[in-house]
């Protein structure tokens, strides 16, 4: 999947993402919602499945159990 | 609960949210409302049974007993 | 009191509030004035009995002597 | 004294204030100008018997001896 | 290469590219998209040999493995 | 001198000016242009004799040896 | 070589410059594009001889090897 940035987002609207912020922690959830800053909605997931390998056993990863906005300051990277 | 980030917010009105800070504190209580920076008002709730389960014990956890607005760039999560 | 943060500030003009900065220092008087920014200006106040109790014996927190322009992008939280 | 921030500085003109910045340091002068950005201009002042009492024997605190532009950035308070 | 910053991301589209970020990481990866804010879209690479060697044996630096949009103020440097 | 903060660059122009940086760094040079953002050009000076005295022995005071360009934001004062 | 920021990068286009990052790295090569933002394109020097000299020996400073974006937030100073 290429494009711009939010073009990237705008496809992965109802798919599960893994947004990694700037202080370590990561949030896997499905992403409901973005803006232009590249505030988030992440929604909890029932996907169990397909978190990034890379993050199996990572400490700082946190599933989202309910909806939360991240504001877009917060965010180093979303993983589709 | 989906949508754009202000969408959320807008439909959260006088429900209880919890906004972590990036400082690692956590206000928790109702929205009283908000603007597009996502500077927030909380308000004291009620509700004392439906804090967010991993805050429970977590000493960085304020209920808000006054009117607190928050300056949205220490804002890191909204949870609904 | 609920609105919108900038509400919130025009509804708390002349009335004392709590201003607590990213670094930890808090500063208690009265609102004088405000801007979109946050910027904010604290008066002295005569009423000595209505610290938010969770600020007693808070070393951080200093009552206004002076009047004093607060620069609104080192404020974490206003309380009314 | 009060009034929105830029008001309260373009009374401050030609009058002493003290500016803390965010690193502790802070300054003591005739404020010779401002801008929106509360960018200030600080002056030397000859009045030595007005610094805030609680900044006497700061080791922080310096006298302006040149003038001196202060980027707002850098600015937390503004006393007069 | 030359030319202005955006014409050079415009011109390594589909190309390997090297992402630094301010806190000492680094992906390596296909720019697959970019805006003003230096946004990028980073993905997966099949170019196994190309990576700047001053990088290899780098703990810091990560291939990535799936479409990952970096917010462009983590970004320190962009090598092509 | 007094007047707005660009004002006070403006008279500035090719007389010596010292530059002090958030990082406690500070250049002493010429001022040979700035802008809006407080972006600022310096450039060497012959002029030995004029070191604010405050910073003589200051091991993080430069002079400046080729015509540099100082990003605004790194900036904490200019002192004329 | 005087000037307002912007007019000093023009004037340096195609000509060696050193780019002192807020980190403490530096980077010396050809500047080959700039923009308002003052992010730049750096790109590798034959020139061997002309690094200031008192970057001689610096272990933070790097030749650029492949052209190099710098996002302007950055940059601390650029010398000519």
């Amino acid at each position: 999947m290429s494009g711009r940035p939010l073009d990237v987002l705008e496809a992965s609207l109802d798919e599960d993402v893994t947004v990694h912020l700037k202080d370590g922690r990561a949030f896997h959830g499905v992403l409901g919602g973005y803006d232009q800053h590249m505030n988030v909605v992440i929604e909890p997931t029932d996907d169990v499945g397909d978190i990034d390998e890379g993050l199996l056993g990572d400490p700082d990863l946190k599933r989202i159990d309910n909806t939360t906005i991240i504001r877009g300051d917060n965010v180093m990277t979303i993983t589709t």
